[in-house]
Parts: C-alpha cells; structure tokens; sequence
C-alpha cells in the first residue's frame, strides 16, 4: 500500500465503519447508545490501558497454574490491581484448587533410530517410573479406530494423531473434534493394556511446539502417563511409521500433591439504582504454564479489568452491580466457578458474561437467549458494530466458568474474537504478550465494557 | 480454555458461524450461492494453498522492489504460476518502472552523547553526502507548526514526530493522517532552508523497525535526503530534546539509476458466454525492500492467484472473463496500474477488484456504487458473512492500482480485512510470512474467489 493509497483509505475509513452489513433493521440504535459505545471504543484506543494490565499481570505472575506460588501472586496481583481501578468491595473468595506440578519430560525415538521430540506433560498426568518406559508405537486417529485394534495395543505406546480438521469454519469447532484424544486419550488406551499416550497437540500450526491441556483418569481403568508432541513431531512419526515399527522412550517426572487453597477475585461497581441486581463479567486468572497464559486467559483478565475501568473513566454509571470475577482453576478443575455458584447462586443474578476465547479482534457475544427476548437485546447491540466492537450473535452461551451458574432464563454471553490464530499459541510456549496486538486487545475490553453496561441498565 | 469448554465451544460453533447479525433481509440468498461460498471457503481451508503461493513467492523473490533483480524474478514467477494454475492468456504486459537502490545507512545522536538510531531511507530520497550530514534536530508536529518556525529551521534536520493517532478506529485512517510528513517532509523541509527531513515511523507499534516507503520531491524545491527512524527512537529523541539541543549525523548510501523496463503480469479465466466482459482482479507484484513484502502485497498477489485457482478447482466456470492481474510498481510509481489502465482503457471492464490491506481475516468489500445498484450486489454477498469471508460494505472504491481505471458507473472493489496489525508490518523488516496467518489468508483468497465470481455473472 503507498502514499497514493492514502485518498482511497481515506474514503475506505470514512465508509466501512464495520463488520456487520447496513442491513435494514426494525429501527435506528438508540442515540445514547450509539454515543456510549464510541466513547468508550475511543477512550480504549487512546488510553491503551488493556496492553498494559495484561503485561502488569505477567510481570507479577507469568506462571500461575492452580496451587502454584504463581497462582497465589496473581490473585493478590488481582485485588491489588481492582483496588487501583477502583472497584468497591473487593475480595478473595477461597476455594480449594487441584495442584499438578511438571517435572522433568522428554521423548525421543529410539529406533529405528535416535531422534528427539518435543513433549509437554499433559495436565494431571502420572509420572512415568523414573526410568522412563520405552515401548513400540501404535498410531490411531479414533477411539473407535483404537477400539477395534485392542490386543495390538497391549504394552504399547498410543499415539494419537487425529489433527484439528482444517475444513471446519471456526478453530473452536475444530478443536472440538480433536481435542477428546487428549482428554481421553489415557484411558482409552489403558482399556487396550497400553502403557502410555502419546497425542499430538491440538492445534492448525505445523510447528515445534507441544501444546498441553487436561487430561483426565476414570474409576477402575489404570492410570497411564499422557503427554503432547508437537505437530510437526507427530509428522515425523506419522512418516517414520510408515517405512516400520517405531519405539519411542517417554519420560514425565510430573504429579499431584495435595488440593492448596486458593480463590477467584471479585470486585464490584455498585449499581446505583438496583445495587442487589448484578451481571457478572469474567474470565480465568489461572493459566497452563508453558508460555505465560497471555491470550488464555490474560486477555481476558484485562479485558473485564480494563471493561471496568474505562466504564468510570467514561463516566457510565450502571443501574445495576457489575461484577467483575477473576475465576481460579478454569483450566484443571473448574473449582473457582463452581465455588462461586455454591456461594452466589442465590443472588439476583440478572447476566453472566464471559470472555476466555484470545485477545484478537472482537467479531460479538454469543447469547443464550432465544428470541424474541434476544431480538430486544440485538437492537440495543447493534452500535458495537459501528466501531469494530463486534456484532451481537444469537445462539451459544457464555463459558467454562460461568455455566455452574447457568439456570433457566439467566442471559449467558460469550465474548468472540476473530479465533484463527488462536490455537497457534494456546496451552504452548507461543502464548505470550508479544502475540497480543494492543488494539485488538482495547477493543476487545470496550466491547466487554459496552454489553456489560447494557445488560446493566 | 480448557475442556470443559469444549462444550460450550460447540454450542457457540454452531451457533455463531458469522460476523454480521442476523437482521431481517429483503429476502433469503441465493442457495447456490450459499452453497458457492461454503464450497470456496472449505476448499480454501482444506487445500491451504494460498500460504503456499506466499511462501513460492518469498522464496522466488524475496526482495522485489521495482527495477530490481528480484522483480525480475517476481514478474518470471508470476508467468509461472499463472501457467501452473492453469490460466489462459498468460503474458507479461510492459512498463517503465523507476529504479532507486538503497546505499548504506546510518544515523546517531552525535550530541548530547551517542545514541545509535534505526534509520532507513525512504523511497526515491536522494544521498546524503558521502560522508553525511550532522546538524541540530528541530521536532515538529505538523507543517503548520514548521512553517510558524521558518526561519529557525534553516540548515536544521526537520524531525517530524506525528504519531499515528491512536484514538482511530481504523489503522488505515489513522495511517492517512500521519503519512504526509512521509511523503512531503522533504519538501516542507527545504522549504524553510532545512538540510533533510528525518520522520517518525507510520505504525502505531513502539519498536526499534524503522518503516519505508514513498516520498516525492517538488520541482523549484531544493532536494533534501528524507529517513525514517523507529518509533521507540522517535520518543527518545523526543525525550532528549525536551531537555536540550540534539545533534544527528544522518548518512544515505541511495539513488536513483534510469528507468528500466518492468511488467505486470496478466493471466485470465477466460468467460463462458461473454469473454469480453472482464473483471479485473489484482495485487501488486512489487514491495519495499526491508522485510520480504508478505503482507504487502505478497498476501494480495496470493489472494488472487488462489482465488483463480479455486474456482477452477470448485467448478465455478465464470460467464464473463475473470482477469487476474498482478500489478507492477505499486509503491513507488504506480506504473503498472497506469499502463494497464492506458492498454486496456477500451476492454470491456465491467468491475475491478484490489487487494492491498494485507493477509488478515477478511471483513468484507468497499465497493464505490451507491444505492440502488448497490443494494442489489448487496443481497448477492450476504453468503460471504455466514462463512467468515466477511460483508459487503457499502462506499469507498478498490485502491491504487486500479484507481487509473475508474469511470463512472465502473464498480470499483477493495477487500478489507482486520486491519489493527498491518502498520506493525507494513513496509518494515517484520513484514515476513511468519507474521501472516494461513487461515487468515485462505479466507481472504476464497471471499475474492466469491467476490470475483459474483461480479462475472
């Protein structure tokens, strides 16, 4: 693009203001509204304030899984920073967290010949007897598949090799159909008498980097060591495979200690007409320790923070309590939102808001609401739209951390961002701040600031 | 993320499939169109081709900028691969393109103490003197603040310091209100009696990469050589002359040689029923020199070599002539747009399409009709936004290079797409194929295919 271009950007800048297209709609968005979201769209841009709550928390915590001293930093990095934003009745509320601890790992081939993989522990997974396990590979690409081989797994290594398929529209949905061989992995293979998962990670990048993620044991079937390699690890072996048998030598020092206190972060903006009345906007404060959580879940700790922030900032006062709750053990456990739905489920929650999908370029919410209670909503929606704040979305519902909250009727929204990206770098060394574009993550933080204040009035 | 939202991934997946609300419309789409862009977009996705045009072409040409070797490279490569997809017509249409090198360069605060800088020149500067020029910094904002200094700038190096503003929601907005001290800097420079003109960077990122791009002389003006530092330098001079006089030596190693002929390439999917109708679709084959031009235009020139190979690979056989052309000297000229603009005035053009925002997630087209006819290609992309290939945006034209064929009643097209990161690229070192998403890419390949298919019926 040149100095020439300027005349057609110009023109371009002042016609395109937005995703969605000028469809006609039942009426004109409420001028006050309209007003409200470009206020605070600008005063996100210029104030650039998300980008730096998000690198404050990985400065003060940048490892911060359940039960760490990391996780401990970040909640008090958390009712510190609520009290600078000025939040009111700010506070720790504890629960009891799960507290996996890595260790050593590694993997290599060992025959046919010598060739070293990138391996991360999955979440929760045993260790391996100190010496390691060497065995032959089985590669599959289904539980089902698995199923039908069944003796020849027995004293084998499974490797799961199923990737994200590429066809799908939406990488959440992909990561959908790939991700239960990382969940399941370990018991399905142990229902065969194999004696360790392998599973390649779950993500559309060919690359270096393994990616962990939970992975879970069930009643009455042995426990055996699970672990990711990266992609184009999970390549080489898919290939290396095809000329033979292949036997590869895993090491995991990883394991579990006893469950630690720890507690989800709430702070408040005290409605001012029906402070009993409250929307809770949220996301995780606990992050996989591989890179430093900065997309899963840091932009979504800044945005609800920063959401708070520009809302004072901008002078928008909400009827109702906006509730901001940075949840603990999204990630391997869920214990933070289901300790606050044990200690909130009675109070008059009106709106449950989440955001823990990255910290690009918003696209809307998703919304449990049906119409034509979501018909209403829509119209009152439509100025995100207008300045790069997303759209409103019918259909879905909210997250991980506010479902234990989900009742009949109760609004449940998801943040959505432009998600192609997103599992490049998700649960890897990848997710770090310098994969976070300042902008992106502001209008993210306005648009959470915008659907809170409505669903506030 | 973890798996418990795995979910809540598929509820939203199903649900959320668009950007742009689902509003009331005059009347359902098409369903072959329907069916037509979920074609192209899963074809796109599947195939993952257009990051492989991309990375053929870095790999062919790297550093293309006009009159080099390497857009001689570039040109051969377009032939090539036109062929490979099997376009009819391939041929390379000659232009006189300008030729300016980049020399050595260096600049350093030489007083109050040594600071070294992250210079480059920009396109079409003239050197310094061999051994360069040292003189005292006078910052500026705007050029009615220089013009105010007058006197006090005379054998003086104009440092222009606009940032991008912030505060626009459009990169490319904000790009047009900091660009003109790149482009005229020098001019306003020497003006007032100033030796050389050295400006902030175009990008809204704080680094240490300086941007290129074009500058321009004026006749009757005495020429001085014009550079861009990196923004983090930009503060800290600024931050030094807050406390005192600065010093810079600035030396520049450019120059421009005599034109030489270049081409654009030109390829086509000849129509069914009116090959004589043609629509234009195109990139520029050219790029600055600092990074490889991945996102600039080498993402362009891959949209519309993959969109062209798509449809042939979904079938979609046009009625009117789809002609892909791969423009010259885009950045420093525009010579390719004008000859093609003087060789094919008289074709029967019954639309153009450009591609010059970059390689990100799509968002949709500016097109220059106005309501009604407007309205009416409005119903025929409502498709693209239920496959996240973006809308149809009303206003704005296509961009530069097809800016030469514009006459009234033409319709003119521009893809846009996010655009929050391209300035953190865009003519700079960090304008390489790991900063671009193959996703993202092959959406904005499959919406062009859409687009281009529409637009030949």
């Amino acid at each position: 693009m040149n100095r020439r271009a300027v005349w057609w950007i110009a023109v371009l800048a002042t016609a395109c203001s937005t995703a969605p297209p000028p469809t006609p709609v039942e009426s004109a968005p409420d001028p006050a509204l309209v007003a409200r979201a470009k206020q605070l769209c600008e005063r996100a841009l210029t104030d650039d304030h998300a980008i730096e709550i998000l690198r404050s928390l990985l400065q003060a915590a940048p490892k911060r899984l359940s039960g760490s001293p990391g996780a401990a930093a970040a909640v008090q990095w958390g009712l510190d920073t609520m009290r600078q934003i000025g939040l009111q009745n700010v506070r720790a509320e504890p629960c009891m967290v799960p507290h996996w601890v890595r260790g050593d790992e590694t993997a290599e081939v060992t025959s046919p010949s010598p060739v070293s993989l990138h391996v991360t522990a999955l979440g929760g997974s045993i260790a391996t007897p100190p010496e390691g396990i060497t065995a032959e590979l089985l590669e599959v690409r289904s539980f089902e598949q698995l199923a039908a081989l069944g003796e020849q797994a027995r004293g084998k290594i499974v490797f799961f090799n199923r990737p994200m398929p590429r066809i799908l529209e939406r990488t959440g949905q992909a990561y959908g159909a790939a991700v239960p061989q990382r969940t399941n992995g370990a018991v399905e293979a142990a229902k065969v008498g194999a004696v360790a998962a392998l599973v390649r990670s779950v993500t559309t990048a060919i690359d270096e980097y393994p990616h962990t993620g939970m992975m879970q044991y069930e009643v009455g079937v042995p426990e055996v060591p699970a672990a990711a390699i990266a992609t184009a690890d999970a390549e080489r072996l898919a290939s290396l495979l095809h000329q033979g048998p292949v036997s590869v030598h895993l090491q995991l020092g990883c394991k579990t200690l006893p469950d630690v206190e720890s507690a989800n972060v709430v702070g408040e903006l005290v409605g001012s007409a029906h402070p009993e009345r409250i929307v809770v906007i949220g996301g995780h404060l606990d992050a996989w320790d591989l890179g430093d959580g900065a997309h899963d879940d840091g932009a979504g700790i800044a945005h609800v923070l920063e959401a708070a922030r520009l809302l004072q900032a901008c002078g928008v006062q909400p009827k109702c309590t906006i509730r901001v709750v940075l949840f603990m053990n999204e990630e391997n456990g869920l214990a933070g939102g289901k300790a606050y739905a044990a200690a909130h489920g009675r109070d008059q929650h009106i709106a449950a808001l989440e955001t823990d999908a990255g910290g690009f370029a918003p696209q809307g919410f998703t919304c449990s609401l049906r119409d034509p209670e979501a018909a209403a909503l829509r119209q009152r929606f439509l100025p995100l739209g207008e300045h790069q704040m997303g759209a409103f979305l019918t259909g879905g519902g909210g997250g991980a951390d506010i479902a234990p909250l989900a009742r009949e009727g109760l609004p449940m929204f998801g943040l959505v961002v432009v998600g192609h990206r997103y599992f490049d770098y998700h649960h890897s060394a990848r997710d770090v701040i310098d994969n976070v574009n300042e902008r992106e993550l502001a209008l993210g933080a306005a648009a959470v600031a915008y659907a809170a204040s409505v669903l506030a009035e």
